[in-house]
C-alpha cells in the first residue's frame, strides 16, 4: 500500500489543487490555504470549491470538484465534519488520487467519529483515493513551493528550504518546528501533518521521504504508534539508506495515559514500551524539543557509536561546566585527554591539563590554539565524540572559535562534533548550520543530543525462534482449563526457565498423605493455588518459613480459612508447597502485548522498588541473550548483584538466559505473564522462579 | 563589611575610572574596556594607565593611578599577575575606594596564587580599598551606562536596560545571559562578575542590589558558595524586601567534584548540600539556563505557594502535552477544572471538558474564548498556578491568545501564570515580557520554572536549640578517649534517639561471665567493637541471628580470630551484643559539616539503595520535626512505610523525632556521624538505632 514515486509526486507536488470549502472570510481557517499557496509561490493551478459563492479572493469557484472538468491531483478538504463524506465521494467521482482532510470530528472524537472515519476509508479505498488525515493541518513542501496547509505559521513572508523533513502527529508542531528552524537557519524539505492516519500515516510518509532526494533526515513528532510493523520497516529501510530518523515523543508523563489496570505489565505504561520499540528499530529518540531540530547534523554520515566517551573542549570554565553538568546524568564518560595527547600538544607549544574539561581560557581563545587542540582531540581513537564550547567571543568574533571548528570538519575530521555557544550567537549558529555541524542553543539540548546519539542502536534483527513445541502443546492441551500457577510453571519450565520444585497438597488438610509430608525438606513456603486469586499475599494466601509438618498443617488450615472468608467466590485448586529458598536478590519479569507496539518484556528488581523508582528495562519481545544482558545492565537496582562495593556477584548469565527464554512468550498465544520473584543466586548457582502467572490471549482465554 | 549606599554608587556608577594596563592593541583584551565604556555611553572621566605609551586610542595616558592628580572612584586592573600587587598598592596611595581586578593567576590557580591574593587583600584592607575579583571580567551597569568589562558581548551596539540584575561566579555567563536576555527583550540593571570573591562577593553584591531601586530580581550563577552565612543573610533580607533571588548552579554532576572519601556523608556530594542550603534560605533554584532568564516575572509579587496544583489551558493538544510531559516528573499535579468551573463556562456558552488539559482547539483560538476561560481558571481557588499554551497563531496573531492573557493579568489577576508559545514568536514574547508575564521559549524551561516555583520555600528560621547538656558532657568527658560505637550510642541516646539495648562482652571468651549470658534473650547479634574498624561486616565482624549461649561463644571466637587476621593493627575494645530486632524498613541517617555550607543532615533508605538511586533527602542541620517530616516525604524508597499498596505503615512520627534529634549534632563538636541502620517499626512502635558512628571535629579529634 505504499505509493510509488510517481504518485508521490502528485501527493507532495501536485500540478493542480482543489480547495474544498474555500472561504473568503479572513477570520476563518478555511480562507488560509488559498492565501498561503499563492504567498509561497505555488505554480500549479488552484481551484476553490464553494457552493455558495462565485469568487473567493478574486478566483473563480466551482460547486464541486467534479464540476472543475480538469484533472485535480490533490484535494484539500476543509468542510464541516458531516459534509466530508460527500466531498470525499465527489473526489472519487472526479478521479482525484490524493485528498488531505483538515476537518476534525472523526476517530479522535470517539466511537461515532471513528465510524464516520471508517466510512470515508471505505468509499476512498474502493475508488483508489488515498487520504492524508482527517484532522491534518496539511503539509508544506518548501523545496517545490507547495504550502498546502491552514497552519498560521505560513503568514511568514519567506521560508527557507533545506534537508530536514518532519512528519508530525500534531498539526501545531509543524508550525512550531518550522518557525523555530527558520529562526536558526534550519531549512525543511517537507513538513507533513498526518492527523488521524486513517490511510497514509507515519510509516507511508516516511517511506516516501526515504525516496525523496531532497530529504536528508526524517524527524518525527509522535503522540502514539498506530502501525508498528510499518514504522519498523520504514525505520530499517531509512537506516540502510543512511537517512537518520529522529523522534520526539509526547505522552511521557502519566497524565492522560491510561494506566495499565491489569496485574501484570502494570509496571510501565505503554510510553516506556514505545521508547523501547523506537530504539529497537534504530530510531534516535530525543527528549528536548530543541534537540529534535538540532541533532540531525550529528547523525549525518554516522553509524551508532561504540562507546560513550566524550572530549570537552572549551574556552570558558563556566560554559564547559554547563554542558558537562547536563551530560552528567546520562551515563556519559567525560574523558580527559591522554598523556600522549597532552604531550603532542606540548610539542606544538600548547599546554593543556589532562582534566576532563579541556579549558583553553581567554588566553587560548584564538583560531590557532582552538583549531590545533580540536584537530588533536578529533584524531585520537580513545573518544567517540567531541563537544566544543565557545564563550562570549562567538557572538561577534566567529573567527576565534567557530571558524576553526568549521575548518577542522572541512579538512576531513569525521568524529562527531556537538557545539554549544554560551551567548546568543545567531551568526555563528548560522555558519555552523551551513557547514552541517550540529550546534545547540542550550546546554540541555546539547547534552540531550549527545545522550540520544550514544543511545542510538542499529535496528535489531529478530532473534531466531526458540524451540517452542512443548510450550505450545501445554497451551493447547490446557486450552479449556483455567490457568493456574502450576500450568504456568510447567509452561515456563518447558521454555527453559528453572522453576522451584513444588508439591500441590489438597485443600482439605484431612486428605493430606502423611507419607508425602515426610518427604518434604523443611523449611517450606505454602501458597494458595487458585485461577481466581492473583494477589495471594493480600488475602493471607502465602505463609513463609514453615519449619515442620505440624506447622505446615496449621498453615494450610489458616490459608483455606482466610481464602474462604475474603474471597468466597474463588475456586481453590490446592495448596502449593515449595522449599524456602534464598538468593542474593530478586528479579521480576513481566510480559505483555502492548496495544501500540506489540509484545514487550520487562525486567526489574523484585518487590515494590521497581515501581517506586521506575527502574525497569523494557524491550520488544523476543530478545536474545545479548539483549537480555543489556537489560540487566540497565537496571540500577541490580548493582549489588553486579558486584557493587564488593558484594557477591549473582549469576547474571543464568538471569539473561531466563529473560530470553521468558521473552519467547511472544511466539505463543499469551496476553500477559509475570514471574515474581525470580531468585538470583550466586555466580554459577543459577536462578530459580518462585511464582508464575500467565494470562492467555483473549482469543483463547477461558 | 557591607558598603553603604554612597560608596555603592562609587562602585557601580563611578564618576571617574582608571583603566590600569589599558592597551592600544585591538587584539588584546586589555584594549576592550576603554572602547566599551565609550561605546555604551559612559559619561564620567576615563584615565588610561599605561607606563609605555602616551596615548591609547587618542586618549592621554598616565604612568600610574597616583599620577592622575584627580580623584579616581574606580580602578579596573588588567596588568599581568605579578604587576597586580603594585597596581593595587598604587590605588591605595591614590585613595581609590574600589578596584576591579581582571587579572588571573590568583586563588583559582593554586596555593601560590592564593598567597598572592592574600597579599592583595592585606594591602587593600589596610587602606580601605575594596576589591572585586581578582579573575573578574568586570561589571555592566546598564541603567547608568557604565560598561566596565572586557566581555566581548559588549561589542553589541545597543543594550536594553531593565529590572534584572545578575551576580555570576563565571565571567562568561555575564555575556551569555546578557545576550540571550537582549534577544528576548529582557533588560538588565546590573551584571556583576565576582571572580574569586577575595573581598566583595555574592553576598555583598546581593546586599547592594537589595538596596538598588532599579533591581527587581536578583539572579545568581553559582559554581560554589564561599560565604554561606553572608549569602543566607542576604537571601533572607531579599525575601523580606520582596526581591526574588533565583540561582542556577553548575557542579551538579560528579565530574570535577571531589567525591567525599570518608565513610559517613559519602552518600551525596556537596552539590546536594548546596541545593538544600539554597532552598533553606529562600532562594529559588532553576535547573535550565533558559529558566534563569525567564522565571523572574513568575515570582514578582508572589510568596511561596501552598500547593502544587496547575491548570493547563491550551489551544493545541500537542503543545499542551509538551508542557504537561515536561512537568510530569516533578510531582506537579495537573488539576482538571472542577464541575462548577465547567458549569460556569457552559453558562457563558463555552463548552470545555473536565480533563487535565483544557484544550480549546483551533475552534477556541480567539480572544473571547481564551480570555473567558483563562479568567475563570485564574479566579478559582483549587489551583495554584495556570500554564497558558498557545499554538502557531501566536507568531503572527497575538490578538488571539497573547493579548487576552495580558488583559486578564492587567485586570487584576493575581494567580501566577506561566506562558509557553509553541512557535518562534518573538513579538508575542516581547509583549508578554513588557507586561511582566513569565513566558518561556521551551516546554522544558517552562516546566522547570513551574517546578522551581513550587519548590520555593520561605527562608527557614533556625529551630530552637535542643537541650544538649548531657551530650556535651559525654563529648567532654570522653575527649581523650578513642570514640567507639558505645560512646556514640550513649551520645545519641542522650539526644533522645532510641538505641538498641546492648551488652559489651570481653574479647577473651574465657573472661565472659556465665551469669551474664543467661540474662540475654536470644536470638542476638554480635559485633566487634573497635575505634579502628568502621566497616565491620567486611572483616566478618558481625554475626547475626545467634540462637543460644553456646552459639554466641563460638561466634565471639570467630569474630576475634577474623579481626586478628584481617586487621591485626586494630584495637579491639570488646564484643557488642544486641537483641536481634526486626522492623518494617531500615533508614540511614548521615551528618557532616559540608565545607561550603556547614552542617547538613541526610536521610535515606538503609542498605545500598540510597546510593544506587541517589534517593536521599538533605537539609542544613539542625532541623525541626516538621522539616524532618518533609525529608521523610521526599525519600521515594520510604513509600512502603508510607502505606504504599496497602503495606503496613511505619512509625514516621518517631522517625521524624529521631531525625530532628540527630540533626542537633550541629550544636556539638562533631565532624561526621551516621546511624545505620535505624529500624523503622510499625506505627506506634517507634524506631530503634542498631549501629552508630561518630567522628569528632578535628579540633577535638583523637
Amino acid at each position: 500500500m505504499i505509493p510509488d514515486a510517481v504518485v508521490a509526486r502528485a501527493l507532495f507536488n501536485p500540478r493542480s489543487i482543489a480547495l474544498v470549502g474555500a472561504s473568503g472570510d479572513e477570520n476563518k481557517h478555511a480562507s488560509l490555504p488559498q492565501k498561503y499557496l499563492r504567498r509561497h509561490g505555488y505554480s500549479g493551478e488552484v481551484f476553490p470549491i464553494n457552493a455558495h459563492r462565485d469568487y473567493v479572493f478574486g478566483e473563480r469557484t466551482y460547486k464541486r470538484v467534479s464540476d472543475v472538468g480538469r484533472p485535480i491531483e490533490h484535494a484539500f478538504i476543509m468542510v464541516p465534519t458531516d459534509a466530508v463524506f460527500d466531498a470525499v465521494s465527489d473526489c472519487c467521482r472526479a478521479g482525484v488520487p490524493y485528498a488531505t482532510i483538515l476537518s476534525n470530528g472523526f476517530a479522535e472524537s470517539g466511537d461515532a467519529g471513528r465510524r464516520k472515519q471508517d466510512a470515508l476509508l471505505d468509499v476512498a479505498g474502493s475508488a483508489g483515493l488515498r487520504l492524508l488525515g482527517p484532522n491534518s493541518i496539511g503539509f508544506i513542501n518548501l523545496v517545490d513551493r507547495v504550502a498546502l496547509s491552514a497552519s498560521e505559521i505560513l503568514s511568514a513572508p519567506d521560508l527557507l528550504p533545506g534537508g530536514h523533513s518532519l512528519i508530525s502527529q500534531s498539526g501545531t508542531l509543524i508550525g512550531a518546528l518550522l518557525s523555530r528552524g527558520q529562526a536558526r537557519g534550519f531549512g525543511f524539505s517537507k513538513l507533513i501533518s498526518v492527523g488521524n492516519e486513517a490511510d497514509l500515516g507515519v510509516a507511508e510518509m516516511g517511506e516516501m521521504l526515504i525516496d525523496d532526494p531532497s530529504t536528508e533526515a526524517i524527524l518525527l513528532f509522535l503522540e502514539t504508534v498506530r502501525n508498528a510493523d510499518g514504522l519498523a520497516a520504514m525505520a530499517r529501510r531509512a537506516y540502510e539508506a543512511g537517512k537518520p530518523v529522529v523522534a520526539f515523543r509526547v505522552g511521557r508523563s502519566d497524565v492522560g495515559q491510561q494506566l495499565a489496570a491489569s496485574h501484570t505489565g502494570a509496571l510501565v505504561g505503554s510510553g516506556a514500551a514505545l521508547d523501547a520499540f523506537l530504539r529497537d528499530i534504530g530510531v534516535v529518540r530525543v527528549d528536548t524539543l530543541d534537540a529534535l531540530l538540532e541533532i540531525a547534523p550529528l547523525l549525518a554520515g554516522q553509524r551508532p557509536p561504540a562507546g560513550r566517551r566524550v572530549s570537552v573542549l572549551s574556552t570558558t570554565g563556566g560554559g564547559g561546566a554547563l554542558v558537562i553538568d547536563s551530560m552528567g546524568s546520562h551515563r556519559i564518560e567525560i574523558a580527559p585527554p591522554s598523556d600522549s595527547t597532552v604531550q603532542r600538544l606540548a610539542d606544538k607549544g600548547i599546554s593543556i591539563k589532562p582534566a576532563p574539561l579541556v579549558d583553553l581560557t581567554l588566553a587560548g581563545t584564538n583560531s590557532h590554539t582552538y583549531g590545533t587542540v580540536l584537530r588533536e582531540l578529533m584524531a585520537v581513537e580513545d573518544t567517540d565524540l567531541v563537544v566544543c564550547v565557545a564563550g562570549s567571543s562567538s557572538q561577534f568574533r566567529p573567527d576565534r572559535t567557530v571558524m576553526p571548528i568549521i575548518a577542522a570538519v572541512r579538512d576531513g575530521g569525521t568524529k562527531p562534533i556537538a557545539v554549544f555557544l554560551t551567548p546568543q550567537a545567531d551568526t555563528s549558529l548560522g555558519l555552523l548550520s551551513e557547514a552541517r555541524i550540529a550546534a545547540f542553543r542550550t546546554p540541555e539540548s546539547c547534552a540531550d543530543a549527545v545522550r540520544a546519539y550514544f543511545d542510538w542502536r542499529a535496528p535489531r534483527s529478530a532473534p531466531i525462534r526458540n524451540r517452542l513445541d512443548v510450550a505450545i502443546s501445554i497451551l493447547t492441551e490446557t486450552a479449556s482449563t483455567p490457568l493456574d500457577a502450576t500450568i504456568a510453571a510447567r509452561l515456563f519450565a518447558a521454555l527453559g526457565i528453572p522453576m522451584a520444585a513444588e508439591r500441590v497438597l489438597p485443600i482439605d488438610a484431612a486428605e493430606i498423605d502423611a507419607g508425602l509430608l515426610e518427604t518434604l525438606t523443611f523449611p517450606v513456603v505454602a501458597k494458595v493455588l487458585s485461577p481466581d486469586i492473583a494477589h495471594k499475599t493480600e488475602i493471607g494466601g502465602v505463609v513463609l518459613d514453615i519449619g515442620s509438618a505440624h506447622e505446615l498443617e496449621r498453615a494450610l488450615r489458616r490459608i483455606v480459612e482466610q481464602a474462604a472468608r475474603l474471597r468466597p467466590d474463588a475456586r481453590l485448586v490446592g495448596i502449593q508447597v515449595q522449599p524456602m529458598l534464598n538468593g542474593l536478590a530478586e528479579a521480576l519479569l513481566g510480559y505483555r502485548r502492548d496495544p501500540a507496539v506489540g509484545p514487550v518484556v520487562t525486567l526489574g528488581v523484585g518487590g515494590v522498588l521497581a515501581e517506586i523508582y521506575g527502574d525497569v528495562a523494557i524491550r520488544p519481545a523476543p530478545v536474545d541473550d545479548a539483549t537480555a544482558h543489556d537489560m540487566i545492565a540497565e537496571v540500577r537496582g541490580f548493582a549489588p548483584v553486579r558486584g557493587y562495593r564488593g558484594l557477591p556477584r549473582g549469576d547474571l548469565d543464568a538471569l539473561a538466559r531466563a529473560v530470553a527464554a521468558f521473552s519467547s512468550l511472544a511466539f505463543l498465544d499469551v496476553a500477559e505473564a509475570e514471574i515474581n520473584p525470580l531468585l538470583i543466586r550466586a555466580e554459577g548457582q543459577g536462578v530459580v522462579a518462585l511464582d508464575a502467572l500467565l494470562v492467555r490471549d483473549s482469543r483463547h482465554a477461558d
